[in-house]
């Protein structure tokens, strides 16, 4: 009776479907990866993105090619998992079906859902084309544009003209991104356009970061929100919070009934969740993120799992952040969670069933610019850094913890010699060569000198 | 009487214009930058791009940034040199004017043009989307696109339907682009994509070069055309010659009455110089590049310097052709003979002012995949060299002799490390997930498997 199950082909092994190729789904693939499962990882793109790098590449520190990685390179070595291109646009949870875009259905025993979250222009879309936000690779090499072009349309301006517009670069919401965004306009601005230009005073840029609540750096301890605040005075970014903003127009933007002129307007405002949570029909926050248990499962549904920013997880009363550590963490659990079921189902184990997800927290980091940072540190001890020291923390967790693949070496051998040289390499305006906005400009009060006579010479 | 001379302004410096950030006009204005006059470099672009590795930035091995070098940083150290990020669109050559497209006017003393290049679909603009040429980041970029994707959606379409059109990529043209497109596509199928793709078999893809000639490599002697025919076959590269296309559509294209299928089609035929060419209002031949003599000049205006792609230039009765070396050499030139001209006006040296430009040749290359390459070699010896030994040859001439910028040291660290390694970093699908022709291929023969059972386990 025992011979027959060696003998016999056994049950049939668990499909699990994961779709998002972000930091929870990566990290569920590769473990799931070692376990008898079969499994199927559905994402839009080929490749996975590093995103707390991504602002490096809007401002061509890095290129995409070093802080992405193609998919299927992560899961070379298990041959248990499929990679599809594709797209999930809707579920069957009674059949456990997942239907894709090109018409294919996956079914699955477990689902890992980990699409992550997009900008939300609070219903106001209209604004994406003026002032775009940073989630792809598409949008760093567009913000990529408009900072370089900015500089550049100026320079041609001025020999023309004898003025142009004021630099004046707002970023509307001061999160993280934005704090990181504002830091690297400014030591781009203040540090390597001066060499560049002969006509316009690079340094003369004006970085702005307007936000809407009373601080900024809003999940930072107030002593690491009043360091920020000095790093960006040091850096000349100026802040505004309160400001409200009512309107984004081609050149400017509005706070209430003030006009803030603006080359460049970035948005890190705001996200929403990835749309597929509200497709489950299950409960959802009103950023359209999915209410999950202890186990990361909607209720009702413990072969579903939620992981990352679609997942709306309380611990000890707060929600758990969307950021790359907790995705990561919850990816891996989903999978170690599917093993033991798995396992438990082949009746070989059936321990540690219950154990719940718990957030280790390690804290959080921000960089301003090229020098500082904030540190929320949470493990080994906790500790609130800034400064140069935050910075280093920066840099180490970034290589240690974060990049944690196979070509973890090779990508930072690539970053660091482009960052710490920071080599010229990456300033490239690919594109369009127009910025919205910058016509209607001309008549605007801005910066001028002396035009440059194109018929005398210089000296 | 004398002093007046050196308590004076003196007379105006000249004013030189260069159009066109290529070989040419880069070499050009680095030379200009140590000379007494004021130089004004005009480029659409704000990089400066080292096209003989853009072929590899199409195979997702190098990175736009790595073979791009923004010109302001190129021009640093020459304060008598502005860059300026504009278009030519018109010429008066009486009043010595270079018209802009945003409505500047320069005034010139001196000019160079080198514009360079552009495709040519003998007519048949329409086949640009559907066929692509690759001579910008732009062009690399979406080369890439399409060639990752067809493998991906062979892929998907493998495991919904147990089938997919024959990975064919056909290469109009068997020139050097050609030849260089066609073994880097077929390294990346044989070599890398393998590993990666589990239903469909990466090594069935077939890469086609459609040559009408007789010959492909019409610039290189026989025995390498021979060298190169071999190499190409050990690739499993086909090659067919006196092909004369006569349609593209999506998924396919005609010779003759003949149907040839295609998941993705490149354009390696033809080249027409630059539109400015014909602007001025000189003499061209039918490429639109302008007939000039032995100082550069378009017959009538030794102001006027023409460098590169957008010259014809004959030597020993053969046209120079349009590659980098010919090209850097002309900048350099022209950049000495307004030296001098500059110098005898000023009285101070009248030697030398006849010197004529003489292309020094020395000599062709071209890689086919990543081992092999053929080597026509006229300096420091005369030799004709295929395999391995013409490849070393490339990749240290390219080293060497091409990169001849400041940070060659750090571009080149960057590109060994990447191409040797042949890191995953760089193979990315960015844009859109759409092929042309791929839905109507869907009925056509093509590869056929069992189809994936999407509700059965894998063993």
């Amino acid at each position: 009776m025992a011979v027959s199950a060696a003998t016999g082909s056994g049950p049939a092994r668990k499909r699990v479907v994961i779709v998002g190729g972000g930091f929870g789904g990566v990290n569920a693939v590769t473990a799931l990866g070692k376990l008898p499962v079969d499994v199927t990882l559905v994402d839009r793109r080929n490749y996975h993105l590093f995103q707390p790098l991504l602002y490096q590449v809007a401002l061509a520190v890095l290129s995409p090619a070093d802080i992405a990685q193609p998919i299927r390179s992560l899961v070379r070595d298990h041959p248990n998992v499929d990679v599809l291109m594709d797209e999930a646009v809707g579920f069957d949870l009674v059949q456990r079906r997942v239907f894709l875009k090109t018409g294919v259905q996956l079914e699955y025993d477990y689902l890992i859902l980990a699409t992550g979250s997009t900008h939300s222009y609070f219903g106001r879309d209209d604004w994406a084309k003026l002032a775009p936000g940073l989630k792809t690779v598409e949008d760093a090499t567009e913000i990529r544009r408009r900072v370089l072009l900015a500089f550049e349309l100026a320079e041609r301006q001025m020999m023309e003209k004898g003025t142009h517009p004021a630099l004046n670069f707002v970023i509307i919401g001061g999160g993280p991104t934005g704090v990181e965004l504002a830091g690297a306009i400014s030591d781009i601005a203040q540090l390597y356009m001066t060499r560049d230009f002969r006509h316009i005073d690079p340094s003369m840029a004006q970085v702005l970061i307007l936000e809407g609540g009373p601080h900024i750096l809003t999940a930072y301890p107030e002593d690491l929100q009043q360091k920020a605040l000095q790093q960006l005075a040091e850096l000349k970014v100026k802040v505004r919070t309160g400001a409200h903003v009512s309107d984004v127009q081609p050149g400017y933007v509005m706070v209430g009934e003030e006009r803030i002129d603006a080359v460049v307007t970035l948005w890190a405002a705001g996200v929403q969740a990835s749309p597929l949570g509200k497709m489950l029909g299950v409960e959802t926050d009103k950023r359209g993120a999915v209410f999950v248990d202890g186990h990361l499962n909607p209720p009702g549904h413990p072969e579903i799992f939620i992981c990352g920013d679609l997942a709306h997880f309380e611990q000890d009363g707060k929600q758990v952040p969307g950021v790359a550590q907790p995705a990561m963490q919850m990816g891996r659990y989903a999978a170690q969670r599917i093993g033991r079921l798995v396992a438990a189902d082949l009746g070989s184990d059936g321990s540690g069933r219950d154990e719940q997800f718990r957030y280790f927290d390690k804290g959080d980091m921000a960089t301003i610019g090229r020098k500082a940072a904030v540190a929320n540190i949470e493990w080994p001890f906790k500790a609130h850094w800034s400064g140069f020291p935050a910075w280093m923390t920066w840099l180490v967790v970034h290589i240690f913890f974060l990049i944690g693949f196979r070509n973890r070496l090779s990508v930072f051998r690539q970053w660091a010699w482009t960052y710490l040289t920071f080599s010229d390499g990456a300033r490239l305006i690919t594109g369009s060569q127009e910025l919205p906005g910058w016509n209607s400009q001309e008549d605007l009060v801005g910066v001028t000198a002396k035009p440059l006579d194109m018929n005398s010479p210089k000296t």
